[in-house]
C-alpha cells in the first residue's frame, strides 16, 4: 500500500496553504495510523501529526511501517495539542479545515484560541475523499480478502438453517464466524430478513427474534472488515423451493443485477447504473417495489462515493469501487435483493464478491478452508 | 422509563427560544426513537420530530410507545427536511444547535438556507446531557442488566481458557455470548489483555493472536448493551497461582479501587475519589504505573460526565453513575485493573456490576440461567 507517496497527491490538489486533516479515516489513509485520536497537520513541506500518550509508540510504528516522513508530536492534553498546532500553523494564511468532520464547537474554539495568527480557516469538503474514491491495488486486494472472508463465513454456517434459528441466531453465526476467520470484525450491522422481514431493506438482524421458517425468502446483507477496508455484498437465498411469486421476484433482480454490472464501465455515469437496473424492476411491473439507490462506493467507509442513485451526479472511473443491488420489496410478503462489489475498469468492471447467486444455499461450492 | 417527561424538563433550564437536538442519542433519550437519522426541534409548546421515509412506522411506534407527545413529520430528502424545520422555526429569536454534534458545514447550511429568518443561531453544550447525568429507576436497571449478562458470559466461557486461547479467541467467545444471552451487542471493543499486553490500558483483543499462557494476568475489559445503555467492568484473572509480584499487584490494585468504591457518596467530587486511588497506589510505590484517570460516566454512551479524575471538575450526586477503575501496568511485565461501576446514593453507592473479584475464574458461582 503506497500509504506513502498520498500526502504529495494531497498537496497537489490543495486549494488552501495547509489542510488540517481532522477524520480519522482520511488520518489512516495518509499515514496508517489506525488509532482512535490524532491530527494531521499538511503543511506545504512537512506532515505533523499530533495524538496523545496512549498512541506514542503506536504512531512512531505505524507512521514509520507506512514509509510516512512525518513529525510526531505528543500533546498529553487537548491544550498542548493545540499549542503544538498553533506554533506549526503560525505562518500560515488560509488554513483548510475538514467543514464535515469538524464540530461548530471545534471550528469556534479553533478560531477563537487555537489559531488566532493564521489569515483564515477555511471549510473544506471532500479533498482527501477525492483522493479516496480510486482505490490502489493494495486496497482492491483488502477489500476483495475481506469479501471472501464474508462469503466463506456464509457457507460455513448454512447447516444452522435447518435447525431454523431465529434471525438474530443466524446473524450471530455469520458474525462469529467473520471474526473466526480473521476479519476484525463486522463492516456493518448483519442484516437478515426472513419472510415478511425481508420487505424492509435494512432490517437488522440483532433485534430480531424472528425464527427463519420453510420455504421462506431470506435477504442476507452483510460485509467484513479486513484492515479497515470494508466488503459488502447481498444474497436472497430460499428456505425450501421458491414459489411462482418467489421465482420471479429472484429472477428479476437476478436480470436487474445483471443488468446493472453490465452497465458498469469507466465514463458510465451513476444515473446510467441506476437506470439499467431500474428498467428491468419497472418492465416487471415492480418499479414502485424498488425503493432504494443502485448502489454505493466501498472503502475505508461502508458508505463513501461514487453513488449511484438516480441522483448521482458521478461518474464512473476505473479503480472506482461501487455495488451494484437493485431489489423488490413486497410489504407483508418479502423482499428480493442481490448484491456485489465491482471495483470499474476501462472497459467494464471486475466482481470483488464471488459467491453464488442460487437461492439455495445448500448448492453453493464449499470454498478453501482459510 | 418516564421518557415523556424529560423534553419539560430539558425546556426548563433552556437558555434559548427553542433547540435543534441533532445528537442521536439525545434524540433517544428524548423521545425513545432508535433510528440512525432524524431531527428534534423542541419549541416552546410543541416537539417537532423530522425524519426520512426509511423511518416512518418506527418512529410513530416508538414515539407512541414512550408516551412522547410530538409531531412527527417525513422529508424524504435532506432539503424537504430543512423546509418542513425552516417553517416550524420561523417565529424563534435565538435557536439553539448541539455546538459538539453539529458540524461546521452543517452549521453553515443552516446559517444560510435551512434557518434564514431565525433570529440568532446559539452554540449549546451539554444541554440535554446536564439531564443525562442523572439516570431515573429505568435507567439504572438496564445498566445492571446489561452489567448482569456481562458477567454471566464470562463465567460461561470461562472452560476455553483450559484451552490456552488467543486474547482474540477468548474475546470473541466473550462477544459472541454476550449477544447469545440477549445483549445487543458489546458496549465498546473488549479488551483481553494477557502477559505482557495487559500493561497496555487500551489493549484491544479483536487485533491480538497471542495466546493466553500459563500463570498470566489477564485484563478483561468489556461491557454489554442492553435497549441501549451501557455496562462496564474489568476484571483481572491469573490463569495460575500469582507470583509474588502478580499478587502484590492484584492486592494493591484490590484495595485501592476499594478505597475509591468506599469514597463515592453524593457531595464528593470526582478529583477526592481518585485521590483516594492513587494514595493507595502511590504508597506501594506505582504512583507513575496508574497512568490514567480512575473513572467516568456511563449511560447511553460508554463515557460521558462526570469524569473521575485528577482534573475533575465533577462533583457527585445520587443518580449519577461512574466507574472506579484504577490500575497498575509495568511496561513488559503485565498489568491489573478492577473496575466496577456504582450508581451513587446520598450516603454512599450500589454496585451495579456483580462479578466476584477472585483472580481465580474457575472459584467464580456459576450465575443463574438467563
Amino acid at each position: 500500500m503506497d500509504v506513502a507517496g498520498r500526502a504529495a497527491r494531497l498537496r497537489d490538489c490543495l486549494e488552501v496553504d495547509a489542510l488540517l486533516v481532522t477524520k480519522l479515516v482520511n488520518i489512516r489513509y495518509l499515514t496508517g495510523f489506525t488509532g482512535s485520536a490524532g491530527l494531521l497537520l499538511v503543511l506545504p513541506d512537512e506532515l505533523l501529526f499530533v495524538t496523545d500518550g496512549r498512541y506514542r509508540d503506536q504512531a512512531a510504528e505505524q507512521l514509520s511501517d507506512a514509509g510516512v516522513d512525518a513529525t510526531i508530536s505528543i500533546g498529553l492534553t487537548m491544550e498542548a495539542q493545540a499549542e503544538i498546532l498553533r506554533t506549526a500553523a503560525s505562518g500560515v494564511d488560509r488554513l483548510g479545515l475538514e467543514a464535515h468532520s469538524v464540530s461548530w464547537a471545534q471550528q469556534r474554539a479553533m478560531a477563537a484560541t487555537w489559531f488566532p495568527t493564521v489569515g483564515e480557516l477555511v471549510p473544506t469538503e471532500d479533498v482527501v475523499e477525492s483522493l479516496r474514491i480510486v482505490k490502489d491495488e493494495g486496497e482492491v486486494a483488502r477489500i476483495e480478502a475481506a469479501a471472501t472472508i464474508a462469503t466463506t463465513a456464509l457457507v460455513n454456517v448454512r447447516d444452522l438453517l435447518e435447525q431454523h434459528p431465529t434471525e438474530h441466531e443466524f446473524g450471530l453465526a455469520i458474525d462469529t464466524e467473520i471474526r473466526r476467520l480473521g476479519a476484525e470484525g463486522n463492516s456493518f450491522d448483519t442484516i437478515v430478513g426472513s419472510g415478511p422481514n425481508g420487505a424492509k431493506p435494512h432490517h437488522r438482524a440483532s433485534s430480531s427474534h424472528r425464527r427463519i421458517g420453510e420455504g421462506e425468502l431470506v435477504v442476507i446483507d452483510y460485509g467484513a472488515l479486513v484492515d479497515g477496508y470494508c466488503s459488502d455484498m447481498t444474497r436472497t437465498i430460499c428456505t425450501g423451493t421458491p414459489n411462482e411469486l418467489q421465482q420471479r421476484m429472484i429472477d428479476v433482480v437476478m436480470t436487474a443485477q445483471q443488468a446493472g454490472v453490465d452497465r458498469v464501465h469507466a465514463g458510465v455515469t451513476g444515473v446510467e447504473v441506476d437506470k439499467a437496473c431500474r428498467e428491468v424492476i419497472g418492465e416487471a411491473g415492480w418499479a414502485e417495489s424498488f425503493s432504494h439507490g443502485t448502489g454505493h462506493g466501498v472503502g475505508l467507509e461502508i458508505h463513501e462515493d461514487p453513488r449511484v442513485t438516480f441522483a448521482s451526479t458521478a461518474t464512473l472511473a476505473a479503480g472506482h469501487v461501487v455495488t451494484v443491488e437493485p431489489g423488490v420489496y413486497l410489504p407483508e410478503q418479502g423482499g428480493v435483493r442481490i448484491e456485489d462489489t465491482l471495483v470499474v475498469t476501462a472497459d467494464g468492471s471486475r466482481p470483488l464478491t464471488h459467491a453464488s447467486k442460487n437461492w439455495d444455499l445448500r448448492s453453493w461450492p464449499s470454498p478453501p478452508t482459510i
